[in-house]
């Protein structure tokens, strides 16, 4: 149980390769900081739709946010051009086998965390879509308070949020969406007061 | 909802004042990333005590660990030091003020957030309890971690192993002594090799 | 003496808070530069203010200068906002026992440090005054500096600059009003030409 | 040939992953940085080589050594375990085709990038064969240099020394045994003081 | 040897001054990482002349290249303004001696470094010019990218672009100022975009 | 006054160029807060004098102390080894005609900035000796610190140590040296728990 936490303890200090190649300070955001913010926006997503009636195992959600990441400790935080090269088969079949390997040995919950690891790899359950839409708002909150701190050149983020697709649906899908505008919308006025 | 979001940004990039105070550089581990390892040691835990037989509300436990520093977003990561001259009932009335404003306006579950954040700050529930645990677990082994890495000078942090009070009882007393003495014993080779 | 000195080392690696919560990257500007910024400001105005005849004791205005923030050693930078939660007060408290047990031991002149800083906390000299403007000055230079180099989203701390009280009159304030009147030219200047 | 060198640019900024991986601060080394460090190295070596009568084509060697990492600016800098994952000859594979792109449109010695590249992969010439033992050199010439200024935990880049296989004989061989050798023994003498 | 190449790695630590002085971030860009864009711009430059017909020395030209900056690590790397106080032939001879000591005891190749540094400074034959377009060129893509990344207040870079004296003529002439003009084109696209 | 004010901020961020050298991180020391670390240890050294009856003239101690170094956003800050091939008496030259620039325009105040900076560089007054110790001591100080933190490499730093010459006599010999003496016996402290 301790060598995983040793291992996952570098995440704290990976660097999201993002922000460096587009020319933003190194330590600008690491991984662990990310995957904090993934399972915040997660769980505020998940009592959202809780309000409106939607059963949501939150529990199932959170772990799903907390672990979608750990492959990057062996694999690193591949930029999205590397994708493209490998294709996104070879990265997901690499991924899950470097989260078995850092998962090994954690202990009795280890089947567990693989099969949530599974599930969000396909998206299968409700909770795995909502924390792939928690890890696009995240960056794209991340763009906005980048922006506001004056950087630039980071247009091509805000393509994925003009086709979102997260197959969700329902009160769902309109949380999500509802964010997602929020954060349009905050962008505009920032660069109409620039 | 978008403003928290934005808001607890910030925690991604604010340092833990423990590492610069002691010449570590800038950027060593940030609040978030702090938090994120403070979640994963709970989940771990939680997962040893489920496989005893011991009832772990991982939901409560997770929701805990993830929003018991939000109120640093506005106090700031104040040193150990800072609670000797505020005394700690101050600071407790600081944070949980805080606290209350950053989640004001974030939803249905905003009374939800608070009543787990006062949980936290009593220790009530074993849910509580466990995160504190975590939350010193995860500092000991990122200490560990940076003195693997060259750093030295941080002594007075393995004070805190030596008579740890996290007011756990039977497994969970167990399963905690165990990972304190394992990363002991993981300090104690590394100090042999050197 | 030597601890206390080596205690102040410190200073120099603390980073301001106000800049790492606004997006800004770690390091950009430590607690002793800070420091000593305002303490260069402080001379310049004090030379002013000679030259016009005024009486300043320019060595307790340096003294003062470089010991003002000597208390966030064990405090820490505290952001504005921890001053709503704490009360001015309680943290006026706090620094000044924090403040007194960082000179303890420092030598003969111990209680000569422990008055200038009260005389700092009141504002009771014309010193004291002007390095409280100097502190000031030196934040929105700083923030100048920022900006000119593409930093946004500092605009609050402009408002600071609208509705000045430093309790300095004739000359001193004289002073004052126009170094902070050249630097909200020098930033008006700065945006149109961006 | 403007857009492949503002893409190459962004070599300068991205961390060499090994060193955040193990604790070691963000900005530690960049790609570019290594890169620059190979080529001198290569540059030495090979004059090492020409002095004892061995033909080397040095602007083959120094155009090998400037351009071997180029594909990283679209694939990352990739941790050794990430090889594991993906197999070596699927990384391979990735590297030459992003390679590909990035010099598309690079002028009229595009063809000849592309085929510097192929030899270097392949190890196929003698300079090729030199700027991989140059690659591990410098590598090693950094661990020792961290070393120095206090790093730690960076056993696991040693094991490389202990059996280089850079398939060289004669002049070649001995001249890359001598140089690995003072490596080792300035690594030593480190310890030995320490 | 060992010495040399373990004294160069401290430029790839080594920031350049011009950055930090204007307000960016510690660790923009290194001496080593600009040494590499050099030669790497250097490399596609020459190789642009050799398809037009113009015989280039590309082994000599790469030397250089590599070469041009490693005084710096004895003398470091002064700001422009340094050079009006000490004057430009003192600055040559002070970093002529350096690079002299930098490379004594490098091997046999010594006497060829110290010529090829020699007609650096002096400009003498194509390769050197061709180098010296480059080290602007590779400064002005780094404004470019830095701009292009939100910073500002850089603009005295750019008077440079204007009146460039490489004494080149011919196609290298033509060459140098069609990637200059490109440079200029997308930094205007860059600011109408803005 | 502004614009020496917006000039002399450059010191809080330009490294001090010792420390990135060795293989330390960037940001490690600006050259404003190792002035603010002089400025101190300069003034408790002032206060010891006083208390053994020694006439000081803080003000002017004070003055030196914040202004001496800054020619060094002119001509940056150059490294030891700089001055051996620049010659103490060029760099000497330099700083001063760079200073004078700095200060030009500053105001009425300006004929006193050059006359303490002469006096600093030829140590005439007793004040100028004093604050030359206190740049040396604050140096080991640092030394100390990142020493404690787990920096090595930096004997060559305590060299200065040994055979201190600040041309004191009488009860400022004295304290200089007890301090001295004191930062020694920590540092031996230090090496015997390691």
């Amino acid at each position: 149980m301790l060598s995983t936490l040793i291992e996952l303890q570098r995440l704290k200090r990976l660097d999201r390769t993002g922000w460096t190649l587009r020319g933003l300070p190194n330590g600008t955001e690491s991984v662990a900081a990310h995957s904090f913010g993934v399972s915040v926006t997660a769980m505020l997503l998940a009592d959202k739709l809780i309000a409106q009636g939607v059963t949501v195992d939150v529990q199932k959600l959170l772990r799903i946010a907390l672990l979608h990441d750990w492959a990057e400790v062996r694999v690193g935080d591949m930029p999205r051009t590397a994708t493209l090269y490998f294709g996104s088969e070879a990265r997901k079949q690499a991924e899950t086998a470097a989260f078995s390997d850092v998962i090994h040995g954690s202990g009795e919950a280890e089947g567990l965390y693989a099969s949530l690891y599974n599930d969000y790899e396909r998206r299968e359950s409700l909770e795995a879509r909502v924390v792939k839409a928690a890890d696009v708002l995240d960056l794209l909150i991340e763009v906005l308070a980048l922006e506001r701190a004056g950087a630039s050149g980071l247009d091509e983020f805000w393509e994925v949020a003009e086709k979102p697709n997260f197959n969700l649906e329902g009160p769902a899908e309109q949380i999500v969406q509802q964010l997602l505008e929020s954060i349009l919308k905050a962008r505009t006025e920032l660069h109409r007061n620039v």
